[in-house]
């Protein structure tokens, strides 16, 4: 895929799944959400059904942490038919408490390819989830020195990113996203006329998949964040 | 009290409760949970143990609905001995999403203080809570078209405002903020060096209380919005 990178000055990332982990917490509650529902319904209804009530919440309460917990309690409700012991609705509390106070993990690579690049382009983190959280993971990250701006979006759609680049007056032709959600990160930012790289993470929540056709979008996927250093410099 | 606003070029709004009703909402809210839990707790405990269980929380959760429905779900479970009845933590959540879903209800001259004030100044809203909450709210208000700039942020201490202002490249000296809560919207501008304007909202929640020693700090206190307009023209 050959893609002009000349012009780039401005380098947006994601944050969850791009530069740290986030994505296989949520597994891992889902697993314990689901062994302590599991009197009531096989574990594959209950993975159903509360990716159906995060779905159904969604508009309501938004991507993060905070909205999850809350589509956990009503789910084990709703799965037990209001049998669920208030003892299960304390650990599912605590369960979500446990993924806010969560150390950092950061990918490979991520320190060394934000400092190499820190002196070239001036690098920005846009995310979404709940506002304190993502803030409190930049903080715990020790990555907060090489962004010149860290924006939490209530979505990441295409009037999101427009609004945001212009408010920040970048030039859509001079800014390039990294990230690794296709739905999210690459395909609004190539269709406002920004360029896109996509770096996936081996899990994808459900909500972030999409089908696109082949070459119906032009954008570089790299395998791990340190590939990008061979496009820019 | 005399202070010169001639040097003042932006005008920052608090929303909840300056621009429009909120803290009723949660007054409200807050009844209809005592009442729900009235079998385990004198209504004064109830009041009082999820006011503790809020500040508790506030760390890790941040201000705003989400956090406040967690917050009663936890404190029921508590205060019963986990006891209370899974219906009732139904109900708790029916609660919460009943006040995301309120309609917007502006105070008095709102509109008009805003269509005045931004033919000569540019107007900005800071605001704490949840981000999609507060966007959802300003949208609904009709009022997005007065400001140039929104910003939800985690918490309105002085680094918080400092660094918003540095962002937006706004002088402190040209800035007044004016707001209902003394702790958050006032006192920390002083600090900073730039001005604030007191608007008291007949109900502030507890958390938001502060005392100072009269004279310590210099700000307008008013009694409606619109009294403003004699100060700023």
């Amino acid at each position: 895929m050959e893609i002009d990178y000349s012009k780039i000055k401005v380098i947006g990332f994601d944050a969850d799944d791009t530069l740290w982990i986030n994505e296989t917490y949520f597994r891992e509650a889902e697993e314990k959400f689901s062994a302590l529902l599991e009197g009531y319904e096989t574990k594959n209804k209950i993975d159903q059904e509360l990716f159906k009530m995060e779905i159904k919440n969604l508009e309501l309460y938004g991507y993060g942490v905070k909205g999850f917990m809350l589509s956990m309690v009503e789910s084990a409700l709703e799965l037990s038919n209001n049998q669920v012991s208030q003892q299960t609705i304390e650990d599912i509390l605590n369960l979500g408490k446990e993924m806010l106070r969560q150390p950092v993990e950061l990918l490979e690579d991520v320190r060394k390819v934000l400092r190499k690049l820190s002196g070239n382009y001036r690098l920005i983190v846009l995310t979404k989830g709940d506002l304190l959280d993502q803030e409190r993971k930049l903080e715990k990250s020790g990555l907060s020195e090489f962004f010149h701006h860290v924006e939490v979006l209530s979505d990441k759609k295409e009037e999101n990113y427009q609004h945001l680049l212009d408010h920040l007056e970048i030039d859509v032709k001079e800014f390039l996203m990294i990230g690794n959600s296709l739905k999210s990160d690459v395909l609004p930012l190539i269709d406002i006329g920004a360029q896109a790289v996509h770096v996936p993470f081996h899990t994808t929540w459900e909500h972030e998949q999409v089908k696109i056709n082949e070459g119906e979008y032009k954008y570089l996927k790299i395998n791990k964040l340190s590939d990008i250093l061979e496009y820019l410099k």
